[in-house]
């Protein structure tokens, strides 16, 4: 029988049950009895094991139509606490949520993510300890740090792979990093990914197909099919930047092609253009104080990316085939110029089947996107069935 | 209690243990009872209750290190029959197979789709009646059909969406007609996504991410992401034929747009230029002819056609980073002119990090792509946990 040594971890079946409750719903026994077909005293046995690891506890009593009420129980999502952070070109977002991602401490500064990763991680320690106590929580309660970083990420293994505006980072082992400080594991997604997750989780969580395109100095997708984050086979999907758009065909980009997108309708390329024509804008948030000061060149310009964006996302469309495509970053936040422009050519390009229910929109998540993906990256993992049959047996042999 | 009725139909545990049995490796008692955490009382009456339904099969003894050696069980795969059917737009092919989607028999005739539904539709009622009984089953083993159409299909319903080039079936109920035909239930896809997943099923079955594109009279494409299917929004994911290169700005395209892929790189075009040249060639399959007789005008228009597939793949793979690109259609037995014209554009135009382990090749499937395809869209839905809990709840009120 030594063979059985190499199967995964016992299922305790306890994990699968409570995927039945992360919607937050009490219930009493004899529902969960009903959903899971087990035996009573297997139920009860599963309600205690989950009630030990502290993910469930008492929601009070049912309402009856005669006799003891019943008492049912529920996910109390504010047993423990993830962190979440957003790490961008020169600014740096964390958060403190508990597991159903719901933020209960924030934190935000400038931070140049070229200051390398020493100096980056540790203040991503320190201001991770400050939240968690400012919010009066414990370290030990810590499960989890999600972060995404603004570069390509090896998924798997969680580190930067020649992320471009990252000097010094390129195969930083991050999760081994973090853990050092933190001790607890961690998640690295890049930040599109993370914002993309936020923005659905949060916002249009039963919308199954949905692109969320970051637009700031540099341009890049996230991708949700069927309800969850994909990443393709290394963790590259969704690098929109780099496509080309025949306009652009003679322009040459950082990445050492020409035509990309980013180099005609990044924030860096309209700024560059805009200087040229003796406008004071040295950054993808100039351009947009100067959009909504009515500059019209300015307006014109963005108008001009939104149009050069919406044929990658044209052809996007007819790929994926999405019911959202949600535009962040901070150049979305010059309003309509930007998604006029975006959905003149995406209407117009796209098949009617593709776009006859497509909603294209700005972010409904904002800023706060990227920690709380950061954070749901970590819930969905600590709460999956084989998570929870782990912690459970853990508990057991203790 | 009556809230209770609402719940979907009460879990079994049979069809999540079957789960663990798909692979078709034999397997003891003990062992299921390691690998589930259940009983071995909970895991004989599963054993038996699949039994009962006819999925599961002694399999002989397993080695022994001293007393009796324990019997192992396995999955069945020839107790149950499926049809798999693949409707192109002046052919049709159909398959018997077992549950495993591995063929006992097929057929294969000529047959324009344009002759509309009620004709095609006894076609298929015919065809697979006689596959069947020259297999040498019984239509009572038919546990469903699966069938691919050469347009749009809402995924759901199973009904075509506007199809170009299906005069007739526009909105038509296939399941409904195919059941009352042959009395088994009938999922419907576009024919491209059964190829993808035929292609996948059988020839790389580990690779998570693929993109398969068939290069034909038109042009299409169906997305695997993370093992599955990916169909979009309204079943419309994988619409590469209707994207603009550059390079055909001007051409007006059957979709009433103008610079689609399809209107230069379909088969259609393709012969219609070699046309306009003075060749002979009226069809797709001429056109693969001319190029194998070393025609030099054929094969350049065939490696041109490959670049221009090639700028809608290099975007497409800088939006899903797959592990591979397989082409299949009749154009691809062209052979390498086409893919010599795909591999110098997305190489030169992808990022390195999607590229880098891409592999780009022809179909190893072939013309049985499809059919497979779409008998493994039935054996996948039937041989899910839910699928099989529901044919044991109905076999034990019986």
């Amino acid at each position: 029988m030594e063979g059985l040594a190499k199967f995964p971890p016992r299922p305790t079946g306890a994990g699968a049950m409570f995927q039945l409750l992360r919607d937050g719903r009490p219930r009493t026994r004899a529902a969960l009895v009903a959903a899971t077909g087990q035996a009573r005293s297997t139920v009860a046995a599963r309600i205690d094991a989950l009630r030990e690891i502290g993910l469930l506890a008492p929601a009070g009593e049912a309402s009856s139509t005669g006799g003891r009420p019943p008492s049912t129980f529920a996910f109390d999502p504010t047993s423990r606490i993830v962190l979440g952070v957003d790490l961008g070109a020169t600014h740096a977002r964390i958060a403190v949520t508990d597991l159903a991602g719901e933020p209960i401490g924030h934190l935000q500064e400038p931070l140049a993510i070229a200051d390398g990763p020493t100096r980056v991680l540790d203040w991503v320690a320190e201001a991770g300890a400050k939240v968690i106590a400012r919010a009066g929580r414990r370290a030990d309660e810590l499960v989890g740090i999600g972060i995404g970083l603004p570069g390509p990420v090896d998924h798997t293994t969680g580190r930067p792979v020649n992320p471009p505006i990252m000097p010094g980072w390129d195969g930083t082992d991050v999760p081994g990093e973090l853990y050092a400080r933190l001790r607890a594991p961690v998640l690295v997604d890049n930040d599109v990914n993370i914002m993309a997750l936020g923005e659905h989780r949060t916002m249009c969580p039963t919308v199954s197909d949905l692109l969320f395109v970051k637009v700031a100095t540099g341009i890049g997708a996230g991708v949700i099919m069927d309800g969850e984050l994909r990443r393709g086979a290394q963790g590259a999907a969704g690098d929109l930047g780099h496509v080309t758009v025949p306009r652009a065909a003679d322009i040459p980009c950082r990445c050492g092609n020409t035509g990309c997108l980013e180099a005609v309708a990044g924030g860096a390329a309209i700024a560059s253009r805009l200087r040229d024509q003796g406008a004071a804008v040295s950054s993808t948030a100039d351009i947009v104080d100067l959009v909504r000061a009515g500059d019209l060149a300015a307006g014109q310009a963005v108008r001009q990316a939104g149009r050069d964006i919406g044929t990658v996302l044209a052809a996007s469309v007819s790929l994926l085939n999405p019911a959202r495509i949600i535009v962040g970053g901070v150049l979305s936040e010059a309003g309509e110029h930007l998604m006029a422009g975006i959905r003149e050519i995406v209407y117009q390009r796209s098949l009617p089947l593709a776009t006859q229910h497509l909603r294209i929109a700005t972010t409904g998540a904002g800023a706060e996107a990227g920690v709380v993906g950061a954070a749901h990256l970590v819930t969905e993992q600590y709460l999956s069935a084989a998570s929870i049959d782990t912690l459970i047996t853990a508990k057991e042999d203790s």
